[in-house]
């Protein structure tokens, strides 16, 4: 834990909530709108977030087309033009994007991000991802998604060879998916080397991030398995010959915030109505990995699943949560699709800010991953109601006091 | 022919001169300074240029390590995040960057490339190449370079499949390298479909380039050699239904400028002897993809080559100028390192007019893509110099008419 939690904010067309897009206060095309994100990046700047994060998948990101477009974000840039963009607009924030191990050869990722880490000055991040996504894959090649082990499998030596070519290391890699043998035609990072970000939560998935990851994202809905996670985690660092502290645990939240917490869960539920249940069915088939889920009905319970070879971590939250509440699928699907599987809080500032210090104080964050609601309006409340009480309560940076994201996040700078 | 000529500035770090890094008036981190391609690329587009173009290779740029960090691009930013930067610093010239068929995939690379597009408002293009360099090659895997046929061939699928997806054919593409089945999660461009451009001039190149091309640059020293390619490539656009003016063929000139021709040769000169013979010998030795040309006398002349599997165009070129002039391989190197086999023109904005003229009136060339020897010196000396003659004489336009390159180029929007 460190002295002063963390904030990102993760950035994603009209919002998190799926049904942002037909908020009143939205539009359609924010997701290919340069001008929406650069207010979004410089309100995010001026409150003095650590970093601004983007997901990535290169495909539609639900599988149903017609789904698809009915979502918050059914368009978007693609991130690293995006963030590249942004690193001129903004001069201290982090820029973190996600980029696929499956997808990508090491050279050119590692050559990308060091670009825009030169460009930004010191300020960019990479969040390794294996893409779990079977529509993804269905868009590079015929073969479809590959078994999880090996994703991963592929994904360790994919980030050894990324921190070698940042490392100066010229000396030729040689191993079982690559092999690299020239240096960069870049020098070395402003900040020692790009901050390494990680979201995968599968055993496997913990294991490569206790070696490699500057930072974890995840998510957990109660304190307890968000705790569970932590400690999981930090008690991984020892074995890589590193301190617990070398890694930042950030999990997402999900907040709606007002004035007053009435106004709050109004905003909230006037989202939660704006959903079509076909459309929270399907999210909800997607984080469980089937495709049948709309054969059974909407008001019982879930079947009984298959292992998952995709998102091992995202299924079994959903099918622990439907246990322990008893939920239907309708009810689960409006409750994930409110908050694509994330913490959510809905209150005033000072609840909102209480529920962070709990688990930032309780041991189990070092920092949050706000998913706004639809933007700019619940960054906006965000920045404007709470980010002032955690600084308040010395919880949060009143100015920023380094220039990079490194420097930001407390972290060493890598030798 | 079109009425205007179309003007390109390739910017390549400290310059295109091999000893621009050496020029008292350029800065060697130039490759990794934004604020020097933000301050090029805004005299480009004040100078109304119709598109700021970059290379690429993920790889280094020389074989050896020592020759390649004595380069005037020794160190640079990866294009896509480069230009992605540079297209919320301008507003109206066109950005196109060269990015392989070779180590990339199609739905990656198209969704990049329309990405880019959006952020600029319809400025991008896609230089297309098939990646002929075996440094970069070591980078991906142990197997080195694929064959001449067998990268063009992956690259006319390539081609296939990233203009599918930009023209929304959602239809799943299964061919003999690709397979994709989803449309891209982006609108459609803002200028119908990003430039194609092509720089291969091979047979098969050409041919790829008469299929597929918006624009063709191309390397010509002598007005016969530009007239005899650009007769070639408008003559095979009709067996695939385009019309000549369809493709919009702009050879590399290399200028060296001031308000004398005294004066122009005297800075001309003065780079020249910032040549170290061993980098020109080394980088005569890539075009002609041989690895031991240091070993035959440098006074002598060219040994006999195997045939290339790399840049067949180059090779050539090289050649068949040793063989015309009679030259000794330190002649050679030190002509071809200082315009890296383009045309080079050294002389006063008048007579560097003249010659853009003759060309682009004896129907060689439908524009140029000027390669200055250093920044931002020489891209000052062309803007402020030869612009305003060429306009003087309405071969170049005053002001932008339109938003997009495509429009810039006089291009038809695609249907
Ligand atoms: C906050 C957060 C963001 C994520 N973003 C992405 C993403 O952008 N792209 C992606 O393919 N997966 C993303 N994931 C999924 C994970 O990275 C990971 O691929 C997935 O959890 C499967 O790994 P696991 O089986 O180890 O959990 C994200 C997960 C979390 C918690
Ligand atoms: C102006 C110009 C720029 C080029 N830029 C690149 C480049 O950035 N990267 C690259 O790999 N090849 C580049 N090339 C090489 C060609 O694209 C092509 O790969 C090469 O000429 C081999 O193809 P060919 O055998 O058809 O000529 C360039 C060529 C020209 C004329």
């Amino acid at each position: 834990m460190s002295a002063r939690m963390k904030l990102g904010v993760f950035l994603w067309a009209t919002g998190h909530h799926i049904a942002a897009w037909r908020h009143p206060k939205t539009h359609v095309t924010a997701g290919i709108d340069i001008d929406h994100y650069i207010a979004l990046a410089r309100t995010a700047e001026a409150a003095k977030f650590d970093m601004i994060f983007c997901e990535d998948a290169a495909g539609l990101r639900e599988a149903n087309v017609g789904i698809a477009s009915q979502t918050s974000r059914s368009i978007g840039f693609e991130p690293i033009s995006l963030l590249s963009a942004l690193a001129v607009q903004t001069t201290r924030i982090g820029l973190v994007s996600t980029a696929s191990t499956s997808y990508n050869e090491p050279y050119g990722l590692a050559r990308t991000f060091l670009s825009l880490d030169h460009l930004s000055g010191g300020r960019a991040g990479w969040n390794l991802v294996t893409s779990a996504s079977p529509i993804e894959a269905a868009n590079f090649g015929a073969t479809g998604l590959k078994p999880h082990a090996d994703r991963y499998e592929r994904a360790r030596e994919f980030a050894e060879v990324v921190t070698g070519l940042w490392h100066g290391k010229a000396s030729g890699h040689v191993g079982q998916s690559f092999s690299v043998r020239d240096p960069l035609d870049l020098p070395s990072s402003p900040q020692g080397a790009p901050v390494m970000v990680q979201a995968g939560a599968s055993d496997v998935g913990r294991d490569l991030a206790a070696r490699t990851a500057d930072v974890v994202f995840t998510a957990a809905q109660t304190f307890e398995e968000a705790k569970a996670f932590y400690d999981d985690l930090k008690g991984r660092m020892a074995a890589h010959g590193r301190e617990p502290d070398d890694i930042k645990i950030m999990p997402g939240v999900a907040p709606v915030v007002a004035e007053t917490e009435a106004e709050a869960r109004e905003k909230f539920e006037e989202l939660q109505e704006l959903i079509p249940d076909d459309v929270g069915v399907t999210l909800l088939s997607s984080y469980l990995s089937i495709s049948d889920l709309w054969r059974y009905p909407i008001d019982g319970p879930l079947p009984e699943l298959p292992e998952s070879e995709g998102m091992k971590s995202r299924q079994a939250l959903v099918v622990e949560q439907s246990r322990r509440d008893g939920l239907s699928i309708r009810q689960l699907a409006r409750h994930f699709a409110g908050a694509r599987g994330h913490w959510r809080i809905v209150g005033t500032a000072a609840q909102v800010a209480d529920e962070l210090q709990a688990r930032f104080e309780g041991g189990a964050a070092d920092g949050f991953n706000v998913m706004p609601a639809y933007f700019p309006g619940e960054l906006d409340a965000f920045a404007a109601l709470v980010v002032p009480e955690l600084q308040r309560r010395g919880l949060f940076r009143m100015e920023y006091e380094g220039t990079t994201l490194r420097a930001h996040l407390g972290l060493k700078r890598p030798s």
